[in-house]
C-alpha cells in the first residue's frame, strides 16, 4: 500500500534553502591574515548561487566532479553548497597527501576543474603534469596580478564570481545521485573513493543537530577544526547551515597560537578537531592564556581520543572533550562517546574514554571470523560492521572490495560492543596479533608500553611464530634523554596486561613510520622485519609467561 | 552518476532496532487506576514482536490495517512499534469523534482488526452494527472473564501476546510504504485519510531530536499528553524510541489534578498537550500545589497558544512553553516557536506566541489567490502552502482533491511568513472575510472582542453584503453574570483593529459551536445567519468609520 506522502528528495539543495530562508542572518566568520572575514549565510548562498552559474559556464555538468584543495573557508563553504546543488559532484582533496596519492585521486575522480587556495598552490603544482583529466584551475586568493607559478592558466575566483549574475536554475535532483566524494587514506594500497549521495548527506547533517549526537542548534557558534578535505569536515558545515549555527573557519591557522585567538575572539560554543589539535591547544594553555569560557563541548575524532586529555580539559577549562568514531567510508558520525544516562559522575570519563555510543540512524554489530554475528555482551571481540544510509556500500571504480559483508561494511576494525550499544575498538583486523588462537591488541599493548617514562613511542606488530603461529614485536623509540631497556619495560607490563601478551621480541627504531594522516604505518614495520632490516632481541620472558596462548 | 551509499531504507523497524540495542533499559511508564507500570523498551520491544506474531496468526497480512481505539499507553506504544514493522498499517483512530465519522473512518480505512481499549469500547459498541470490515476485536484491560458488551466475540491483549514466542520474522520493507493513518478532523464533508510512510516517520521522528525542535535526547522523560490517536502524539513516541527518552503516557488521566499528581510523581522533563491542558494545569495551580521543577519544555500545539498563557507558565513555574504547528496532513510538526536568537528577553513572548519558525526538512510559502508565491516579507498575505518528506501529497482514495497545488499542500490557513520564516496564521482561508476586496482575519477580531471583559467566548463570520461584498459578524457569548452591549464593545475596539474591520453586525448565542475537536465550527454560524436563525442586530459604527474597504 502506498502512502500519500509527497515525494521531496532529500538533497543539497535543500539544506541550503532551509539555511537561506530561516537563518539568513546566521554568518560564517573566515580567519584571514589579516583579521576575519564576515558573510551571512545569506550572502554565501548568493555566492554559491553565482559560482555554480559560473562552473555550468566554465563547462561543468551533471556528475562532473569538481574538486578543491582547500584550507576551511568561506569559499569552501561555497563550494560545498553549490556544487552538488548543481548536480555536479565535490570532490574533496586532501591537501597533506603524498603527490603519488594526490595525483592518484584526482586522476581516478576525473576532476574536471579543481578549486585551490593559493597558499597550497604550490602543493598542488608538485602534481600539475600528471593531471590527466583537469581542464581549469581556479585560485582563491590569487595575489592580484600574478599568476600561480607551476599551475599554467588559472582563473581567479572573484572574478569568476563577478562575471555571473545570481538566479541559477537548479536542477531537480534525484536524492541518491552523487553529491561528493572523497578518498581514504588506506595505508594499503591505492586509496579508496567513497561517493556521498545527497540523501546521505542530508541524512548525516540532520544527524548532527540530534541531542545525542553534537545537538546543534541555532544558538551555536561552530569552529571546524577538523579539516573540510577530511570527510565532509564530519558534516559540520551542512549542519550548521540546516542548524542557523554560525560557522567559524580557520582557513591555514590551526596552530595553537591562532586558535586560542579564535576562541577568545569569536567566541565558539561548539568545536570539533582531532586529538593533536586538542592536546598541542593544552600544551599551549600551560603557558598562555587560552579562554574557553564560550564554549560548552568539543569533540575529537580521526584517532582516539586518550582519557588523559579528555580529564585535562575537564579539569583545566571545565569543558566536556567528547569523541567521535566514524570513517571515509561512513560519512563519517557513527558514534559518539556520550555516557549512558544515570553513569555516576566518577565514570563518565570511563565512559568517554570509550569509542562511542551508536547513532540513531546506524547500526553496529561485532561479527567473527566466520562470519558469525557475536552478542552485545561487551566481552565477544570481533570485527565491527555498519549498516546504514549513510554509510558506504561500495568503492568507487572497485568492485572487487573484499570489505562488504551481506549489505554490511566491514570496518577493518576490532572491538566490543556492549549493551548500551557502545563501541570499544581495540585494534584494527590488520594490525590485530593472533597468538594461539587468541587475538592480541596491538593497540593495547603499545600503550601500555607507551605508559613507561622511557619509551617516546612504541608500535606493536605481529610476526611469524613457529609455535603459536604470532608473537607481537615492540618497535620503540626512546624518549629523549632516556634508554630503553626491553627487560625492565617487560617487568613493568607484567601487571598490566595478560601474561600471554606479554611480548618478548623488541627492536629499537630511530622513529615509528606514519601514514599522510599521522597513524602508525604497521604494514611499514611489518615488512622490515620480515625482511630482516630491524635488529631484533629477544628478551627472556618473566617465569610463569611461557603459557601464552593461555 | 550514482553514489556509493548502501540503500538502506528508513523505516519503523529501524526506530524499534535502534531503540532497543541503545536504549533497552529507558522505560515507559503508564498511569494506571492503582499507580504506574512500567516496562523497559527493551520488554516493550519484545512485546511488539509477540504481537505482531498474534496479528500474523489472526491473518493480518502485508498492508492490512490495525485500528486502534486506545488512550496513550504501553500497549499503544506496542502497536505503534509493532503493526508498521511487520508491513501492516497502523490506523490511530480518534475516540471522540461523533458515532457517524467513526464509523465513516473505520470502514474508510477497512480495518480488519480494532485493539480497543475496554475504557472506551462502549464508545465502539455505539457503531460496532456499522463496521463493514472489521473481523476482529482485541480488548486491552479487558475485566477477567468478562465480555464487552456489543462488541460481540472479543480477544483479551494479553491472552493473544501470552499466544506468541518472540522471534517474528520481520519482513523487508520498503521505505515509501505505508505505515500508519490518520483522519482529518474536518469541519466540513466526511474525513479525509492521510496514509503516512515509513520514510516520512522516520525522518518525523527524527526532527524531534534537533535542538532547533523539542531536542528530544537520552536525558529527556516525556510525559505525552497529546492523545497517540491525535496525528501520531506529534512523533513523540518514535523520537522517544530512538532518542532513549523514557515515555511517561496518562491514559485516561487528563484531568489537571491526575496530571499534576504524574508531573509531581514521574518529574518529566518534556511535555506535550493542546493548549486546553496546559489552560486547566494552571487554573488548577491556583488552589493546587502542582510541580513542574522537573520540567525544562512545554510544547503547546492543535490549536493557537495564548500569550498570556505562556506568559503565566513563566512567571509562575519559571518553565517555556512553547507552540508548534502542523497538521494531520503534516506528521504534525512544521513550525515551533522557538525565537530567532538575539531576540530581546523582553520580546521573546511576542516571537513565542507567532504560530512558529518553519523546521528543517520543511518548507512553507506564502501563495496569493492567483497562485502568486509572495515574498518572505511578514507583510503579504496569503494562504500557506507546505513542502516536504513528512506532508501529505493526497488524500486516500480521494484524488479529487483541490487542496494540492504544484506539488505543495495547500493548508487553508493564511497568514505571513518573515525573512526568519517565521510564520503568523491569521485566519482559515474559509473563515477569512472578503470586504472591499481587503481581507479581514476573523480570528485577530474575535481575539480583540473576547478580550473585553463581558465576552465570554465570540466567533466572526462572514456575511453577504452588497456593498462590500462581505462584512463580518461577530456571534458572542456574554460572560457569566455579565450583559453586552455591542455599541460599547464596539467603541472598545476601535483602537485595536483598523477602522474598516469595525463590526457593524452582532448577534447573540447561547454558545459558539465546536467540532469534534473542541475547534470553533464556523460554518454552523454561518448557515444559521444565512438560514435567518441568528438575531442579528445592526450596530452604527463610530464616526467615520464608514470608509469599510479602505
Amino acid at each position: 500500500m502506498q502512502s500519500t506522502m509527497q515525494d521531496v528528495p532529500l538533497t543539497v539543495q535543500g539544506i541550503m534553502r532551509h539555511g537561506v530562508a530561516t537563518y539568513g542572518d546566521s554568518v560564517c566568520v573566515t580567519r584571514r591574515p589579516d583579521g576575519y572575514r564576515q558573510a551571512s549565510f545569506a550572502e554565501v548562498a548568493e555566492r554559491a548561487d553565482r559560482l555554480a552559474g559560473a562552473l555550468a559556464a566554465l563547462g561543468v555538468g551533471p556528475d562532473d566532479r569538481v574538486g578543491t584543495f582547500m584550507w576551511n573557508t568561506q569559499e569552501h563553504l561555497e563550494a560545498y553548497l553549490a556544487v552538488p546543488s548543481m548536480g555536479a559532484v565535490l570532490h574533496t582533496v586532501n591537501i597533506r597527501l603524498f603527490p603519488e596519492q594526490l595525483a592518484f585521486v584526482i586522476n581516478h575522480a576525473e576532476d574536471r576543474v579543481l578549486l585551490v587556495d593559493a597558499s597550497v598552490a604550490p602543493l598542488l603544482a608538485r602534481v600539475r603534469d600528471r593531471l590527466t583529466t583537469v581542464e581549469r584551475i581556479v585560485v582563491v586568493d590569487r595575489p592580484a596580478g600574478e599568476s600561480v607559478e607551476g599551475l599554467g592558466e588559472t582563473i581567479d575566483y572573484e572574478e569568476l564570481l563577478a562575471s555571473q549574475r545570481p538566479g541559477f536554475a537548479w536542477p531537480e535532483l534525484d536524492e541518491r545521485q552523487a553529491a561528493s566524494m572523497c578518498y581514504t587514506s588506506g595505508t594499503t594500497g591505492d586509496p579508496k573513493g567513497v561517493v556521498y549521495s545527497h540523501r546521505s548527506m542530508w541524512l548525516h547533517a540532520f544527524s548532527g543537530m540530534t541531542a545525542n549526537t553534537t545537538g546543534m542548534g541555532q544558538n551555536d557558534r561552530v569552529l571546524v577544526v577538523v579539516p573540510m578535505f577530511h570527510v565532509n569536515a564530519w558534516g559540520a558545515p551542512y549542519t550548521a547551515f540546516l542548524a542557523g549555527a554560525d560557522l567559524v573557519m580557520p582557513e591555514r591557522f590551526l596552530q595553537a597560537a591562532p586558535l586560542a585567538e579564535i576562541f577568545a575572539t569569536q567566541r565558539p560554543t561548539l568545536s570539533l578537531g582531532v586529538p593533536t589539535i586538542w592536546n598541542d591547544l593544552l600544551r599551549y594553555a600551560e603557558e598562555h592564556p587560552v579562554d574557553l569560557s564560550s564554549v560548552r563541548l568539543l569533540v575529537g575524532g580521526g584517532s582516539a581520543v586518550p582519557r588523559s586529555l579528555m580529564a585535562a580539559y575537564q579539569e583545566r577549562f571545565g569543558v566536556t572533550l567528547l569523541q567521535g568514531w566514524g570513517m571515509t567510508e561512513t560519512s563519517p558520525v557513527c558514534a559518539v562517546s556520550w555516557p549512558p544516562r544515570g553513569v555516576p559522575a566518577e565514570e563518565e570519563l570511563t565512559w568517554r574514554a570509550k569509542t562511542g555510543r551508536v547513532v540513531a540512524g546506524v547500526e553496529v554489530r561485532v561479527v567473527a571470523e566466520d562470519g558469525t554475528v557475536l552478542p552485545n555482551d561487551g566481552r565477544s571481540v570481533g570485527e565491527f560492521e555498519v549498516r546504514g544510509p549513510w554509510i558506504t556500500g561500495a568503492y568507487y571504480k572497485d568492485p572487487s572490495s573484499d570489505r562488504f559483508h551481506d549489505g554490511w561494511l566491514r570496518t577493518g576494525d576490532v572491538g566490543t560492543l556492549d549493551e548500551h550499544n557502545v563501541m570499544v575498538i581495540s585494534d584494527r583486523t590488520k594490525d590485530v596479533i593472533k597468538s594461539g588462537g587468541e587475538w592480541i591488541s596491538s593497540v593495547d599493548l603499545e600503550n601500555q608500553v607507551m605508559a613507561h617514562p622511557a619509551v617516546f613511542e612504541a608500535a606493536v606488530v605481529g610476526v611469524p611464530d613457529p609455535k603459536w603461529g604470532e608473537r607481537p614485536l615492540v618497535c620503540y623509540v626512546p624518549a629523549p634523554g632516556h634508554q630503553v631497556d626491553p627487560a625492565e619495560v617487560l617487568a613493568f607490563l607484567q601487571d598490566r596486561v595478560v601474561r600471554w601478551w606479554l611480548p618478548e621480541r623488541w627492536a629499537a627504531v630511530p622513529e615509528v613510520p606514519k601514514t599522510s594522516v599521522g597513524k602508525f604505518d604497521k604494514k611499514v614495520l611489518r615488512a622490515k622485519a620480515l625482511a630482516g632490516e630491524l635488529t631484533i632481541v629477544d628478551v627472556p620472558l618473566p617465569e610463569r609467561a611461557e603459557t601464552a596462548g593461555r
